[in-house]
């Protein structure tokens, strides 16, 4: 084999390809790189075997070939070289000799015998979404999985078509996030669990361009992202998704809108009191026109009032901080509308795009 | 007592206090800022026993007094608060209120009785510089102290003055670094030992600005910087410094001109194949006109030749990658200079303001 790239475009399809590398594993083959130059274009492949990535490399073919290298090897060396053409040759026994300028690097290579394949899928019910779409559903939501494989429908987001609505759902057990897109002229029904760790990859490669498009189609056990040159294949997590509309409701006793800024920077502050790892909520008292938000602790204390519009009963309620803040910190809207029943009840923060749910935390009250 | 601050200035004078506060002791009054505002002006003490700071902070004083506060709750509450004017409020308990806005904090605070004061020395011996050559000379010095203990002069930096120069020196055994800055009508004779720590704590407070200057003084036990509105004490330490002259020599075998970026570069790719921990040297090969560097390890090899000018003998040597990058990271000439005599001497990099001497690494053949 013997191939010719620009080093900024094959950099970046390295980068692309080590988001399907597995930090640690027992087969070795899954840390490589293959390589095919076997057609008339050149393309890499990784797979971890919960995701797999194809993508095309901007290049020129002397030779025809097929090698697998050692990924992040192959990665750290072109991200030193100098920034000019890359010319990579394999001899008969698959060493991979790789020539920048002066510098000449020589690394072993090997088959791609072993190598396990994307799988052939058909790809024949889909949807279209910008990558900015994608990749602002994905950051809405993702904070809410649950971090540990306990219960493993937690770890990924459910992915709902339905009535030319994307709705994406991502729940944890104390909250629950809900981000909507509208879709043009499409009639699929879908269901599909997506493992959050793919999702976290592919956001990782998305332009976040609002020109860019991505195709996802939607087969049996499997979800394809297809975009520029590449596409993301992974697994679907099996089983059926928790039925959350139950936990929801448009009832509320208190409704009150507020600077989302100065809402998050309160309660951040908040927090400074908080040694890591307690679990001391925030107790916020609503009434008409200001919130008050107090907490003490033995590191000292606080007090702020925040104006605010307020509709309702009046209510005092404590949250887990941090579950307030991801939810204010994802959002961008201005102003933040949210919903109160009482105490005891979740509070939902919603507009026509989002819902975040959060359930609240018991308190002794503090005055 | 009751002062008020804008945050701005409030900040940045926290955030150097910090820097005399220690990470972790088991003297809880250490780890606090001393506020003394008693006379005409507000000034914060921090003390770690062997770093002190002193610095006057820009402020309005409504009521005199003096307070101990936690300084790491204090500048976490101070970076947190909107950027407004802060107004501090101690009570007769000494608990002290700290609002801004609608925002406010109350912490305890503590009297200063059991708090290490600065001491009160003569500043009669010192010389001038700039802030931007002293932070240049730490930066380009600081890197080869020792890190460990075990020899706790390796652990400073000598700091001469004679003949009118200033002459910096840190070494660890396996190499040495000299910087030298020529003073203006300065006929002092002085050399102290100053802790790394110290002259890290230092670099990072200095602005670098070439207009702002330092005064350094020199006392029987401790050296004290005085820049801005700000002092900074620290205790020497005790012993006398290694005898380095009878390893400089001006004697060279070789002598070679190469393009810094182009060498240090090098380099680093070379130290991709090396996996972490491993001390595998890489092996220079100097001929008239070049430079080969080869390197062999299980994971490939590299090898590279860079134009040079070179006389004298051809040689062939190895080092530690790390010690030479480490000196030609920090130089910013454009080309270097390198004096070697065999592959068992050590190799020096100088110009008139710097040196740097590093020991080779014996190397088994690799050709």
């Amino acid at each position: 084999m013997h191939i010719l790239f620009p080093k900024n475009s094959l950099q970046k399809s390295v980068t692309i390809s080590l988001r399907a590398v597995p930090a640690r594993t027992t087969m070795s083959i899954l840390e490589c790189i293959l390589i095919d130059a076997r057609s008339n274009e050149i393309k890499f492949t990784t797979n971890d075997m919960e995701l797999g990535i194809e993508t095309i490399v901007e290049g020129t073919i002397y030779e025809k070939g097929l090698v697998a290298v050692d990924a992040r090897i192959f990665s750290d060396i072109i991200r030193k070289l100098p920034d000019n053409d890359v010319d990579i040759h394999t001899d008969e026994n698959l060493n991979m000799t790789i020539t920048c300028e002066k510098a000449k690097f020589t690394i072993p290579g090997r088959t791609g015998d072993d190598f396990t394949y994307l799988p052939v899928l058909e790809k024949s019910e889909y949807i279209t979404v910008s990558q900015f779409a994608l990749k602002e559903i994905i950051r809405q939501t993702i904070f809410s999985i649950a971090a540990n494989e306990n219960n493993k429908l937690m770890t990924g987001e459910l992915f709902e078509i339905r009535n030319g609505e994307l709705r994406v759902v991502s729940l944890d057990g104390h909250r629950i996030s809900i981000r909507k897109l509208f879709l043009k002229e499409n009639s699929l029904n879908k269901k599909v669990i997506v493992p959050g760790k793919t999702l976290i990859e592919i956001s990782k490669v998305l332009s976040g361009e609002t020109e860019d498009m991505v195709n996802i189609y939607f087969t049996e056990n499997h979800i394809i992202f297809d975009f520029d040159r590449t596409t993301m294949v992974s697994r679907l997590i099996e089983g059926e998704y928790f039925k959350i509309e139950q936990m929801l409701t448009n009832d509320y006793e208190t409704k009150m809108v507020i600077n989302k800024k100065e809402f998050l920077n309160c309660i951040d502050r908040a927090t400074l009191l908080v040694k890591e790892g307690d679990k001391k909520p925030i107790v916020i008292n609503i009434e008409d026109g200001s919130l008050d938000l107090r907490i003490q602790t033995p590191m000292g204390s606080m007090d702020e009032r925040i104006d605010i519009e307020k509709e309702g009963r009046d209510i005092m309620i404590g949250f887990n901080p941090k579950f307030l803040m991801d939810a204010l910190k994802v959002i961008d809207d201005e102003t933040v509308t949210i919903y109160l029943v009482n105490a005891k009840a979740p509070c939902v923060i919603r507009s026509e795009s989002y819902l975040y749910l959060i359930l609240p935390v018991n308190f002794s009250s503090v005055r």
